[in-house]
């Protein structure tokens, strides 16, 4: 069974989330430019799911290069990702019209954590369809990007109720972390 | 014909229901965990129905796999079915909102049943393209689990009046029969 | 330049006009059926449009396929017709939760007449680059259903301010008309 | 890496974005048409964002057409672009309901102008990828409708706060500058 059909419906739901998000963003009644004050909290949330929503599709895409068959398992698997992801625009809401709240931002966390860990079953159902051989398997490796995030969303969460703000630069460091495409698959592809 | 664009239109159309679904899930006021309460019954609407259409797709991925031509019969009963489907986001918010009241989880129930019996059709007007003797016959043979869950469909409606969480149990049963992907197909597409 | 992208960006804007429709149908507070008897006019609305979307797509996807070439004029012509279909979910809660009074009604046929306008339009565009020999045009041939239609929407808004159930009919009358797959295509194609 | 994933899910939300849009037209209350009276400046609003985003969605299409490679520098300066596109539907909503008022005008030509800068990073992406003897090179050539429409947004922003007509009038003019396909790129596809 083929990637390519798994890959449009993948794409379908993520333009689909990424683009209702903004209608958190409610239409303010003001004329005034002081209208949008209050929506600056919601604006922000807004970029930084944007982001993460970037690069779920970046990285879905990358790996999805290196993915020839499909099985049962990783549509589950996948399916189970948008899952988590199709909960972000709910958790960006909450977080951006409660100002950075501190159960919003734990919230947001555990989002972003399930889908992390959704993501990390989505490569090992996959990687048993293509062996421990294949490129799939050399362009993950021993996944320190991947653990990392998830320590990272752990202490965040954490973090929440006691500095809401650390919580905030714990999500904007995973975010950094994954800004660069993923050079594993690209290196693996290179050669 | 062939089945590029059904498929193409039927991804997105099942992208769009399966996401706008969160949009029933309203953003609540209050800044605590204990404004997600009153969400609860919504969230587990939402993640059945989740469920219910990721089979969907699942199915309709698996059965296009054994059809080769599309008639303008099955164009048509295609787009019976996702008019169905595309119900059960307004059922699950009413049935979520409602906190598992009678007729709303009877609806609900009446929605799953309808867009079962289109799929049936659907299935149906592709035999009539692909012949007695085809995969896709193969494939379905007698059709044993679609009979079933149209039978625990009905019941479930019924027992909505009467003992509310049986009709729940009879959704969730039908979703686990299909939770495995169809191997009827699967071992077709093997030999 | 091939006709590929205009398809897929058509079937998306199709599918997402086609399932946001649903969302004018608010889920109502009550938890008995008598709460959905106020939205019964919206959901008929919502059947009428569904099924006036189905026979766009679907006559789109039939043209689509006896096109080979996409001129620059094709593409606007295509936005244009996208852009009167867009319009279908606000004049379909329009009409439905004013339970059909003459103004929507009107308005209704207003819109559907520009988009049969615009489709015949697009027809035009497309028969200039492929030319008064090609299976277009013999497909179109006199387009004696299309101008059917175009008288049929006109009587139906001059009628939604004297007999408001004749307007409802003269568009049921119009979806019944196409609900045949467009026969001309399919006999050149099978040529 | 191909273009093929990139335009699809481009398309994706292009064409949510072109669709959600009108939903900010919100169905009115009465049954007459002076209901509709207060909607204009919405739907006009509406009307100006659909070419707009009509315009986008063809340079995008006419663009990939001479773009062979995609770097992860191109996806995530398209994910930008698409970033900018996503907030048209609440300026559009914003000034549409506030009939023009100069912040609404000016933060509308704001986000048109950044959606712009976007579109020229992008297209310096690719040309980094495709080199300064592509087609590509030769289609942008010394860009000058892209740099007149960056000065017109400027000016429009500015005008909006002293004739908020004067603004409008910059942003059609700039639409109907891109109106034209693009027969630079056009031109070299015919080479």
């Amino acid at each position: 069974m083929s990637t390519g059909r798994l890959e449009a419906f993948s794409d379908g739901v993520l333009a689909i989330i990424i683009t209702i998000m903004v209608l958190e963003m409610k239409v303010p009644h003001g004329a005034g430019f002081s209208a949008l004050e209050p929506l600056l909290p919601v604006f922000l949330s807004y970029v930084l799911s944007f982001v993460y929503l970037g690069i779920y599709w970046n990285n879905h895409h990358h790996t999805l290069h290196v993915v020839h068959r499909v099985s049962g398992g990783v549509l589950w698997a996948n399916l189970h990702l948008l899952f988590w992801l199709s909960l972000i625009p709910f958790v960006t809401g909450w977080m951006g019209e409660n100002h950075f709240a501190p159960a919003p931002v734990a919230l947001y966390g555990v989002v972003l954590l399930m889908a992390a860990i959704a993501y990390t079953i989505m490569l090992r159902a996959a990687l048993r369809v293509e062996g421990p051989d294949s490129p799939l398997a050399r362009a993950i490796g021993r996944d320190r990007k991947g653990n990392l995030s998830l320590a990272l969303y752990v202490v965040g969460i954490m973090a929440s109720f006691f500095q809401v703000w650390a919580a905030g630069a714990a999500y904007i460091v995973v975010a950094l972390i994954w800004l660069i495409p993923d050079q594993r698959i690209e290196r693996v592809l290179g050669e």
